[in-house]
């Protein structure tokens, strides 16, 4: 697996656009289009919140009718949340009028948006959007990295990243490259159950449908769900892998090597874009990575994990630098799963040397000068050792700051 | 039901002392006796973290034996949490030294402390703090407002609240008047699951051990476990109920009438102290209370009242006078419990006026300036109309301001 540059454009036979569909933005680009020139499989993964916005009633759909797909239409601003049927009447008139922009069928056409829950999108502006992005639409880096801006809302940063892989080409004659990118938006109402706010993945690979969901749907466990920004599950949660199966290769429709080289690769695009997404929440001037190591069960371990960067105490005292690490305790007590608190481990990891905040149980005096200044770094580390078995798992958040509250007491308007 | 003046010290036979130990705080009381010249049935409720303080596991060894208490002695500054073996035996020490200055049995002796987890606390200075407690103690109404003051942490009130009830009397003859008083801290990781920081209640009624523990725990569920400031579940909430039987009454010894009474009564003091202590949570300038109607269970209906307040995103929105209704129909719809969308009514209430943020699950234009109003005010209340059923809930917390995160970035220093 490499890196590589861009995101939902990096894959053969991927196209992207953006515009300023003056939603309710000023200024900016606020839609955006991934368009693929052949059908695609697609897998999603969507909020489990009962309140669930119209784009993912109408994904929904079109994911689990098993039908290909071929384009997204995405807007930031405002989203169609909470909007009854003339939400999902503005869906349907959006994939109407792309279908007929693209000269593809309407239900290969899904659809994203995010921002203010309960107002209704003014649904000449994205007819008039969908027109402009289906004119301007390109195959090229530039493009994909200017969808993921236009998806943004409080993003601070646009959020890509792309990885190829090697796998065994379709005519049995050697190896063919594969590409995956992949572009997401935070940054707040993220604590993700299923998927993460908007994320979208496209790839170049040959893959049967239910082998592409079913590395999607155990994937997100271990990455979009184990991020955390405020502990508000949002009513949007929408992540799409859409595959095209333009590399060549030899159709994955079986587990083995070529899946788990391809489920290796899609699994770190899904840890970077929410590693991304984590340390560009609301405010956030830190990432912070919590490890629990050495749990009964592995989901016992992404509960832990989750509480420690789940918790305002946590997420306030690394804001303050303060090691009040008691605290990193008391998140892991009240998670829900049953350990011994007399076996505990915390530690701030560093580079070097490493602060060790309690072992079995009690908090011990600890050099507070390298407390300080691993505190003070971008990137804070908390190492959780529960001694009890051989499970791990981790979590990323962000510290609690002015800012996220300055952010969020006047979002609307 | 009457209001009365005082807390602990306002029922028969209770005294109350405060001191400056110097356990941390400089320059305040920070330790608190409250004593029963009569030894007390007990019921209390203690914190569901995994991780429990020292004087956590001393009162619930104390409170299940069975055995009659006739003192607690507190100190703030100091939690006593993650402390092991040695935290346990400052309790043991702490309890001995009470026992010896009042001449009392030193498993009588209950014990609580709020403040920073993982310090020991200074066995010395407790041990002249419980001398100078007992030699000060006084059943005056005073004497039990300055206890209030010594268990505060970032509170900027005391709490404490007390009333009178008529239960028949015990010699048959006509009926006696019962007092029941209470004081309680805040105000930061309060979550309380199963009971609440401390709360301490006093009361002279004669009543069954196994009756005081029933209504106590039926009642924690509607009122301390129905508040929320940060969403961090302490390793050290406490809330202990002592009745000493010097009203006179005939022993509430079965449900009935005389049961109800006092039930009722206990239920408004702890609802009381509940929402003193959510509306004096760490930074809070507003009081919000977020009631559910018409829901399927009642706990359905709590788990939704409190997913409202726990929002920080909610939260958030009420400090900036924002009123982004989507949120908190967001925060119902990830909250767990199963409800039809497309039946909810959200409102704000007003006290002539309501704004109707929400109908049907749709989101409606509103009178601005009345929401404006509205979220202007020291209390706001939310209300959702599930229209699913008969059962209700409330919940009560606060915003979410700049004074949180600076409260909780520099609290150990």
């Amino acid at each position: 697996m490499i890196k590589t540059a861009g995101s939902v454009t990096a894959a053969k036979g991927f196209y992207a656009a953006s515009c300023a569909a003056g939603i309710k933005y000023k200024n900016r680009t606020d839609m955006a289009m991934i368009y693929s020139d052949e059908p695609c499989e697609v897998a999603g993964t969507f909020t489990t919140n009962m309140v669930k916005a119209a784009p993912v009633l109408w994904d929904r759909e079109v994911v689990y009718s098993g039908k290909k797909v071929q384009a997204v239409i995405v807007n930031s601003g405002i989203a169609n949340a909470a909007t009854g049927k003339e939400g999902l009447d503005i869906c349907r008139q959006t994939a109407d009028i792309a279908g007929a922009e693209l000269g593809i069928d309407p239900d290969a056409v899904l659809i994203g948006s995010t921002g203010v829950i309960g107002m209704q999108i003014p649904i000449d502006r994205i007819k008039d959007g969908v027109v402009q992005l289906a004119k301007k639409k390109a195959a090229t880096l530039e493009a994909g990295t200017e969808a993921s801006k236009a998806i943004m809302t409080t993003d601070t940063v646009n959020k890509e990243t792309a990885y190829q892989i090697e796998l065994p080409a379709a005519d049995g004659d050697g190896s063919v490259t594969v590409t995956i990118g992949g572009m997401s938006k935070g940054s707040g109402m993220i604590h993700p159950n299923m998927c993460t706010m908007l994320g979208y993945i496209t790839t170049d690979a040959a893959i049967d449908k239910s082998l592409l969901q079913k590395a999607t749907s155990e994937i997100v466990k271990d990455t979009f769900n184990m991020i955390s920004v405020d502990g508000d599950t949002s009513t949007n949660d929408t992540l799409l892998v859409m595959a095209n199966g333009k590399a060549g290769n030899a159709c994955i429709a079986e587990e083995g090597a070529a899946y788990n080289t391809f489920f290796a690769a899609l699994k770190q695009i899904c840890e970077d874009l929410a590693i991304k997404m984590a340390s560009d929440g609301e405010g956030a001037t830190k990432l912070v990575t919590s490890k629990v190591l050495h749990m009964d069960t592995k989901e016992n371990a992404r509960i832990l994990a989750r509480s420690v960067i789940h918790s305002s105490l946590v997420k306030a005292m690394i804001f303050g630098k303060d090691a009040n690490c008691g605290r990193v305790l008391c998140a892991l007590g009240y998670a829900g799963p049953e350990f011994d608190p007399n076996t505990v481990t915390v530690t701030l990891k560093g580079e070097e040397k490493d602060v060790i905040f309690c072992e079995n149980g009690v908090v011990l005096p600890f050099d507070e000068e390298l407390a300080l200044e691993l505190l003070s770094k971008d990137a804070v580390t908390l190492v959780s050792d529960m001694h009890m078995g051989e499970e791990e798992a981790t979590a990323w958040g962000c510290d609690l700051t002015y800012d996220y509250v300055k952010i969020n007491g006047d979002y609307r308007t």
